[in-house]
């Protein structure tokens, strides 16, 4: 609960709502920066009243699961009224938030990649394992259905499909007869659907797939369907390597791909790419790739969140620092479990 | 920061650094539930210290904005090293989320419709007035472009084109040359999409308008371009009226339309009908609005957050109630700014 209001000396009044709770006070001495009281109360119930010098009181109401939900909303029914009460016509704003969830069996707070809190509907965790490369969850949400979060990151949900045609080129690209490399992409989506377009070969290069693998094949089936359950089908062969030394491989054999679609971890956010090797590395994928693309061919990447213009702009110089010259478009997509814009790249030679 | 983990008594090595701080301790009797200390710094920095009795420390650090930031995470880097020291294996999660900010000029936690905490990157307040109906707002978020707010509820952005298009039937509808009836939309943008496909006429009833339009017509031009300029045009008239009036009196004339598309405010989220009025204006409003739909028209509405399946089955009921049968598909939908998943319902005469 925090109220912006234009006079202050309300604090007596407020006290006696705590006061009626049986709560156990203590105030603070805060060297000037207004009144700090802390109040005890039954069940391991604790409250924080801030009068802050600035015309705002802020209330943070702490409680266990388990106490009584109805008591606590009156209690902040009733400081919500006593404050209207006291503070008649003086106040701006009275703004009461969700409550904040710590320490339950499931973690429903996943930060967007601008850094924004953000609670998800996550009522279960369906996998979890730890590879050599990373952490791999796949969590249920009631809306979203599962979602992959590889190392903390919301990485593809099984409503996410906007994200899959996004990085294939939105539907304007036809994928029949033609030659594909997909980098990354353990999940699974992107072969699914590319395969539907009959191609003549993809080839998918993913290193840290077993793990993967096991978790999308069996929790993401909406998103892979059972195309993970063989590594080679007709037109398709998936290899369980780093695409580093693939690429090279492919370089010196001088194959050209018609399409690759790099699907590989998130450009990272540091904005300071002479101290992160990260960038070099991320140039070395795109230098062999745009090396084995074909003079008409076209690379997807997905890029980051439309709010890190840095690390876009970063990115976008990357570019321009390539063996090959290349141009570039970008489109911002929604897709709907990372509840933020996301930009995508379409890359081709000059 | 929230660590859960499996054994306790790390409270005294916590606690030094606090003391090196120089912060002010006291420690608080909990009656049985766990450990409690709150520390007083400078600059009004607070931190609530819990070590909770199953397993769950929490650190609360309260600051001001004109804090130095750096030196704070400094702090809490400190506390997370030290206790992936002192628990060093028996760790089963640490996670820190990101500051809180209450009382800034600019609210940026708009709740879902369905209850979660969201941190939205609104950055400006551009618009701001009360109606005798609503509180207006319009918000400038950096991905979403502006934002308009109706009584705390996220109505529309610039960036939701796809809630026009899924409240006009996802694309599948030939409005040339239909007789079009638009309740609400008072944001302009279902009438400026309808006007592009030349029907013969529409018409719009909005009560609420002319605060909103003042708003929408200046700030929300990418959604409503200059169709809100004026109330009437070749193809359109907007009637800012009550619109259960005018149903009442179309009913009278023998009017028919041959879309009709509802954009009213949003389905009451009351689980409780028999206590709460607004489902019998709801139905009232069906009921006439099919009575002047075309046999073969459809009448198009939102319906309420995916999550909010009690809500959306009592809207389903009423269907059932209204005194010309009628028949409904349903369909899920993306709107950008909302955060979540949205349902729309297209329902015709049976």
């Amino acid at each position: 609960l925090a109220v912006l209001f234009d006079s202050a000396s309300t604090v007596p009044d407020l006290l006696s709502i705590f006061h009626e709770q049986e709560m156990t006070e203590t105030v603070h001495e805060t060297n000037g920066h207004g009144y700090l009281a802390t109040f005890v109360g039954k069940n391991g119930r604790f409250v924080i009243l801030r009068v802050h010098s600035h015309g705002l009181v802020t209330i943070d109401l702490q409680c266990y699961e388990e106490d009584n939900i109805s008591q606590l909303d009156n209690l902040l029914n009733a400081l919500e009224t006593k404050l209207k009460a006291l503070l008649n016509g003086n106040i701006t704003r009275i703004k009461r938030l969700p409550a904040l969830i710590r320490g339950a069996k499931v973690d429903r707070y996943w930060p967007t990649a601008d850094g924004r809190l953000i609670e998800y509907d996550i009522d279960g965790v369906v996998y979890e394992e730890d590879s050599a490369y990373q952490n791999i969850k796949i969590l249920h949400s009631q809306q979203f259905g599962n979602i992959l979060v590889l190392n903390g990151d919301v990485n593809l949900a099984e409503s996410d499909l906007a994200y899959t045609q996004a990085i294939m080129g939105s539907g304007k690209e036809d994928y029949a007869g033609k030659e594909v490399l997909i980098l990354g992409g353990g999940d699974g989506g992107i072969l699914a659907e590319v395969v539907k377009q009959k191609p003549k070969m993809i080839t998918m290069v993913e290193i840290s797939f077993i793990k993967v693998i096991d978790g999308c094949k069996m929790h993401m089936r909406k998103t892979c369907g059972d195309i993970l359950d063989n590594l080679k089908g007709d037109c398709y062969q998936i290899l369980v390597e780093d695409c580093v030394p693939v690429l090279k491989k492919y370089v010196k054999e001088g194959r050209m791909f018609d399409y690759i679609i790099n699907d590989l971890t998130a450009v990272p956010i540091s904005t300071e790419p002479e101290e992160d090797s990260t960038w070099e590395f991320l140039r070395l994928i795109l230098d062999l790739s745009i090396k084995v693309l074909h003079p008409s061919g076209k690379y997807f990447t997905q890029g980051n969140s439309v709010n890190l213009s840095e690390a876009l702009t970063l990115y976008e110089e990357q570019l321009g620092k390539l063996s090959c010259p290349v141009d570039f478009s970008k489109e911002v997509v929604c897709v709907p479990s990372y509840l933020e814009l996301w930009v995508f790249y379409t890359i081709w030679k000059k």
